[in-house]
C-alpha cells in the first residue's frame, strides 16, 4: 500500500464519517442558522466538498466536470482570493440547493477525486489532500457543535442521538503539579501533519507554576453560581461584566434551572447535571471569572504546552490565558491556503487539548484552537493553574 | 344543505388549497425566514391550524385531545391573550417540528373540526369556523409571497411552478374618471362575512377628484426609472430618501438589470419584464414618488371605494395616501380575536383591492389591507388620482 | 406706519424674544444634543439665522457680505436643495463656532435685514420675511422644549427659570360637548400667516360625537397609571406595548417616582405634580392607551377644528387620532420652501391647538402640528372623544 | 526638603499643568463628545479630581467638606467599587456642572489636599497622593488627544495652538538593530513610581531578531497607500478589513486628500503633511497591514524592551504585537484601585515608549500603554521588526 492509497482511504473515511454524523437528522435540521457562529449542517457538507472541487480537481484534474457553477458562490466561506461568496449571516436563507443535490455534490467530488488520485500522483497533490482531509475534520467537530446548538436552542429540545458520551465522569483526586523553571521548546516537531500556525517551533522561559490534573467539574461550577460569582464585578473584565449583563447570562450555555434543580441540554436531550464531569460550554469571561474566584489564573498555552504530558487532557477544550498570535519566524502559505489561519491572529485566545467532538486523528499537543473570548458553543472547559 | 353544511365543506376546501400551494415546495423550502417580515411556510402550515385548535376545539369540543403540548407556543403568533410565543425573529431558527409533523398536525385539526361540526352546530361556532377559514385565506395570500421571497433571494433563483400567472397584461387605453363632489356611504354593507376594520359603515365628504381606469406599467415605471427618478430627493418624503439611500434601493423588488435589460424574479423563474403588465412589488414610498413625479398622487381609500365600481382591480394591491384608522364608532371584538386588526392602527397605510395571490373568495370592495412604508414583498402595485 | 414697517418691527421683536428665551442659559448649556430630537441652543440660534440670510438676503440683497461661507454647512437643517450638511446626529459634537460668534452672526444679519427692508420693498419679500419671522417662532418653541430636556436630563436638575408657568390648573367641570352630524369646513379661511399644510379649505363629513371640554389632568392619569394602564397589553397598539417595553417606561417624561410621591421636573426645577394641571409629556401610544382605558377615544382633527369654539385650548398640543397627510389640493411651494412640510407627511400624528411654549402669535385653531407617535418632549396633552 | 513636601509640590504643578492644557480652550470646547472614546474636557478635570477626593480626602481627611454630593455620580468612570456613575456615552450630555464650577471643585480639592499633607504625613497617604499624580498625568495625555479630536473633527477646523510640535522630522538613516537570542529580563525594577502592570519582573527567551531604529515616515506610509496598501485584503486581519470597509476608511485619522495634495489636521490647525515626520493617528490594523506589505512584521513588548535602549523613541506610541496580558505572578491591588488595570487585560494590544503628548515624568521603557486594535485617536505609530 502506497502512501497515496493509505491517504486516499484516509479520505473516504472521513468523507464517510462526515456523513455519519448527519444520519440522524431530519432534512429541516440541515437548513437552520440560529445565529451567525453556527452554520447550517448543509452547508458544512456543501463547503467541505467546496474545498476539495476548487483547490485539488478545478487546477488539477484536466476534463474535470464541474458539478455547478453556482456552488462556487454559496460554499466559499471567506477565502477572498476565490472571489464573491454568500454573506455568513445568510447562510440561514437558503433552502436550495437541497440537501439531496448537496450529497450528490460530495458524491461527485467524491468519486472526483478518488479517479484523480488513481491516475496521477504527487507530492503536491498529496499535501492538498491531506490538508482537505483535516480541513473536513475540523469542520466535523463544528457540525456536531451546530447541531447541538441548533437543537438545544429549538423549544422543543429534540434529542440528537443517545449513544453520544458528552459528559464523562472524571475520578482522580485534584492534585497540583509542580513544573520547573527554565527553558521549554514549544511548537510542532515531526513530519506528521499540523497547521501553520503550529509551526516554527521555538523557546519560551517558564517561571515555575503549578497546574491542576483535572479540570473543574460541573459540582464546582455550581459552588461558583451559588456563591454570587456572575454578581460579583470584580472577578471579570470589564469586557466580560458587560456581556453577562447585556445577555443576561448567570450559567453555562444548555443549562437550565427547572424547580430548584440544574439540567443541561445534551446531545440525548434534557438531562440533570453530571456533577462529577467536566463543566463545559463556558466562554473565556467565564473561565477567567472563576479562576479569579478561586484566586488561581488560566495557564499560558506555553505552560499547558509544557505540562501536557502530565495532564489527562481530550474531553474538553481547555481555554488559556495566551491571546492567538503568531510564533516567532510565522509565515503564512502562499495564495488561498494562506488565509487559513494567519488573518484570525487578533483578538481572540488559544484553546489546547481536543474535546469529545473532536476527531481522534485530529487531537495532537500542539493543536492550537481559537476562539472569540464570548463564544461558547463548543465544548470548552477549563483547568486551573497557579 | 345546511349552512353549516357548506361552511365545512368551505373550510375542507380551504385546508386542502393551503396544502396545494406548498405542493411544489422542497422541504427545505418550508424552513427558511430570510427577513421578519416573511414567515417560513411551515409556519403559515402551523399557525392556522392552531388558530382552529385554540379557538375552536380547545374551548368547544369536549374531549378534544391537543396534538402537541409545545405546539401552542410555537405557532401563536402576536396573541398576546393566549400566552408566551416564540418571538417573529426567530421562526427560522426552528427545524422542528418537522413538515411531516406540520401536516400530521394539520390533519388531526381538521378532522377534529369535521367530527366537532357534526354533532354540535350553533352560530358562534359559525362565526368562529368562518372567522378561521378567513384567517387562513389571508395566509394562503402570504404563503405565496412567502416562498416568492424565499425562492427569489436565493442565489440559484429556483422556480416554483410555470402555472402561477402574476403579470396579466393590460389592454385597455389610459382613461381620467371623474367623481363628482358629495356625499358617499363607506364601509361593509351586507350579511356576508368581512372584518371588523370594515365594519362602522358611515358617510364621507368627497371632493371631485378623478382616477384613472389603469394601473401604472411596467414600461411607466421603467420611464420613472430612466428619467433619474430614484434620485431626485424633491419627489420623495424625507423618510423614503432616506430609507432608499440606506438600502441602496433603485428599481422594484425582483428586478434585476442585466447586459441593458430589465428582468425580474417571478415564480416561474427570472424572465424579461412584461412591459404592459401593471407594475408591482413597489412599497408606498416609490408610489407615492412616482404620482409626485407624474404631478400627480395616490388615491385617498375612501376615493378609491367611491370610484371602484368604475375600475378594473384585484390585479395589484393599491397603495392609497390613507393611513391605517379605525372608522367611526370601530369596536374591537372581544378577547383574543379583538388583538386581530385594532392593535395595527398606527403608522401603517391602507392598500385596496386585491392581487394575482388573493384567494378569489378574499377579495371585496370594502376590504382594507395594510403593511408599512416600505415593504414590498406583496404584490403592491400603483393606480393615480388627482 | 406701512405693512413693511409694521413686519420689520415685528421681525426685530421675534428676534429679540429669541434671544431673550436663553438669557437664563449657562453658555455649556447651548452646546449638548441629549438625543436627536433635541438641537443644541446654538443651533437653533445660528439656524433660524441662516433661513434669513440663506432665502432672503443672499438672492435679494445685492453687495450683501456673507457672515461665514461655512455656517451654511452648520446651520442646514434638512433642505437639500440647499446643499450639504451637518448630519443631524452631529450637531451636539460642534464646539465651534462658538455662542459668541453666532450672536454675532445673529446681530449682523438682523442688521441686514433691517437695511434691506429699508432700502427695497415687495410682496415677495414681504412673503420671504413673513415666513421667516413664523419658522423662527416655531423654533422659539422647540428652543424652550430642547432647553428643559437639557436641563431636564442632567442628573444635578438645574433649574432654568421660576417665572415659567407651565402647569396651569383647570378649574371648570368635565362636561361633555355633542357635535351634531353634517358637513364642516376645514382650514384656513384668511389672508393671515398660515403654513401650506392649512390650506385647501375643504369639507367634510363628520358623524355626530362628543368631546370633553377639559384636558385629562394628573389626578387622572395617576389614576390610570396606579389601576396598571402601563401593563395591559391590549390598552396599546401593538407598536406601542414594545416601544414601553423596550424603552421601560411606565410614567410620562420628567415624572420621578420618590418615595411613593410623584415629582416632576420643571424649569422651576424638580417640583411635586400639580395634580389639577392638564397632564403632559406623553406620547401618542399613551395618549391613546390611556383613550382605550376610558373606553373612550382621541378625536379626529376634523373633529377637533369643527368643535374648538367650544373648548378652552392652548396650554397643551393635543394629540389626534388623525395621520398627517395633505389635504384635498395640496400643493407644496416651489424650490427650496417647498421642503417645508409636505415631505414630512407620512407616518406622523396630527396635534392640534398649541402650547404653554407655543408663542402667543402662532397659535390658531387651524394650525397643524405634527409629531412621530413616540415622541414625547413637547407639552404635549390629550383629551377625550368618544 | 522631606520627600512629601517634594511630592505635594510635585501635586501642585501637575494641577497647574492640566489646567494649561486647557487655557487656549473656549467654553463650549470643554463640553462636548464626539465618540464614545473621546471624553470632554470638563470630564478630565473633573474626574481627576474627583479621584483625589474619593481616595483621599474622603477616607484620610477627618471634617473634609465634600465639595458636592452629585459630583461622585457625574465623574466616577468605571469603578463600580465606589457606586454608580453617568454612562460613558452620556457624558457629552451633560451641560453641567458648568465649566466654572469645575475649576472651583478643583481648587477646592487641590486646597483640601494640601492642607491634608501640610498637617499629616504616612507612606499610604504618599503612595495615594502618587498614584493620584500619575493617574492625572495619564489624564493630560488624553485631555490633549481628545482636545485633538474635539477640534479636529469640527467642519471649521479650528486651530488649538500654534506651539505644540506635533511632527518632529527623523534625520537618522533607517538602519536594523540586530539582538541576539537569549534569556532577558523584563518589568518594573526600581523603587520609582509604576503601575502595578509592570511589575513581576521576569525572564523571557527572545529569539535573535531585527528592529528598526526609525519609526515608519509619512513618506513611507503615503508610498504604501498609493501602492494600493488599503485594497489588498490579503495584508490585512480578516477584522481589519471589515474595519476598514464598513468605516470607508483609505488614510490615517486626520489625512485629508486635497487638490492631490496630503493635509492633516494638527493642533495648529490644517497643514501640509511633514513627510519625514513619523506617521501617527493609524490603528493597530493599519500597522500591521503596513508592516505585512513590507514582509516585516511589529515587535513583541519584549523585544521592544529588551532593544529599547538601542532606539530613539517617545515621539509616538508604538503598536507592538503583544496582546494586553498579566506578567507571571501579576497581582491587582486591592480595593477600587485594583479596578485601575485587570479588568481591562482582554482583547486589547500593548504599545510601547510614549508620545509627544506623554508627560515626560511618566515616560518609561517598561510603561505599558493599551487601546483596542481600531483605535487611532492617540498619537499612535509604527516600527517595523522582522
Amino acid at each position: 500500500m502506497t502512501l497515496t492509497d493509505s491517504l486516499v482511504d484516509f479520505f473516504l473515511e472521513t468523507r464517510k464519517h462526515t456523513e455519519n454524523i448527519c444520519a440522524p437528522l431530519e432534512i429541516e435540521d440541515y437548513v437552520v442558522q440560529p445565529i451567525i457562529d453556527v452554520s447550517p449542517p448543509k452547508w458544512h457538507l456543501g463547503h467541505t466538498t467546496w474545498f476539495f472541487e476548487e483547490f485539488i480537481l478545478k487546477p488539477h484534474f484536466k476534463g474535470y466536470t464541474i458539478f455547478d457553477e453556482d456552488f462556487s458562490f454559496v460554499f466559499n466561506s471567506y477565502y477572498e482570493t476565490v472571489g464573491k461568496r454568500v454573506v455568513r449571516s445568510d447562510r440561514g436563507n437558503l433552502s436550495r440547493p437541497s440537501v439531496e443535490s448537496v450529497y450528490a455534490y460530495r458524491t461527485h467530488v467524491t468519486q472526483a477525486v478518488k479517479n484523480l488520485f488513481s491516475s496521477t500522483q504527487s507530492q503536491e497533490l498529496n499535501d492538498l489532500l491531506e490538508i482537505g482531509i483535516h480541513h473536513e475534520k475540523q469542520h466535523q467537530e463544528l457540525l456536531l457543535t451546530d447541531i447541538k446548538f441548533i437543537l438545544g436552542n429549538n423549544p422543543l429540545l429534540p434529542a440528537y442521538s443517545n449513544s453520544f458520551k458528552e459528559h464523562p465522569v472524571q475520578n482522580e483526586a485534584q492534585e497540583w503539579i509542580t513544573m520547573d523553571e527554565g527553558i521549554y521548546e514549544i511548537g510542532h516537531n515531526s513530519d506528521a501533519f499540523c497547521y501553520d500556525n503550529e509551526l516554527g517551533r521555538h523557546k519560551v522561559y517558564l517561571h515555575s507554576f503549578q497546574i491542576s490534573n483535572n479540570l473543574i467539574s460541573n459540582q464546582e461550577y455550581i459552588t461558583f453560581i451559588e456563591a454570587g460569582g456572575y454578581k460579583k464585578f470584580d472577578l471579570w473584565h470589564a469586557e466580560g461584566w458587560d456581556w453577562i449583563n447585556q445577555n443576561k447570562i448567570s450559567a453555562p450555555l444548555y443549562w437550565h434551572h427547572i424547580d430548584g434543580t440544574w439540567y443541561n441540554y445534551t446531545l440525548g436531550g434534557l438531562q440533570k447535571i453530571t456533577l462529577e464531569a467536566p463543566v463545559t460550554h463556558i466562554s473565556y469571561f467565564e473561565a477567567f471569572a472563576f479562576a479569579q474566584w478561586k484566586e488561581c489564573r488560566l495557564a499560558t498555552e506555553f505552560e499547558w504546552e509544557a505540562a501536557q504530558a502530565f495532564l489527562s487532557w481530550g474531553q474538553r477544550w481547555e481555554w488559556t490565558e495566551s491571546a492567538y498570535l503568531p510564533y516567532p519566524n510565522y509565515k503564512k502559505a502562499d495564495g488561498a491556503l494562506g488565509e487559513y489561519n494567519g488573518k484570525f491572529m487578533v483578538n481572540q485566545k488559544v484553546l489546547r487539548g481536543g474535546s469529545v467532538a473532536t476527531p481522534i486523528s485530529h487531537t495532537r499537543h500542539t493543536y492550537r484552537n481559537f476562539f472569540q473570548t464570548n463564544l461558547r458553543w463548543q465544548y470548552t472547559g477549563l483547568r486551573l493553574a497557579k
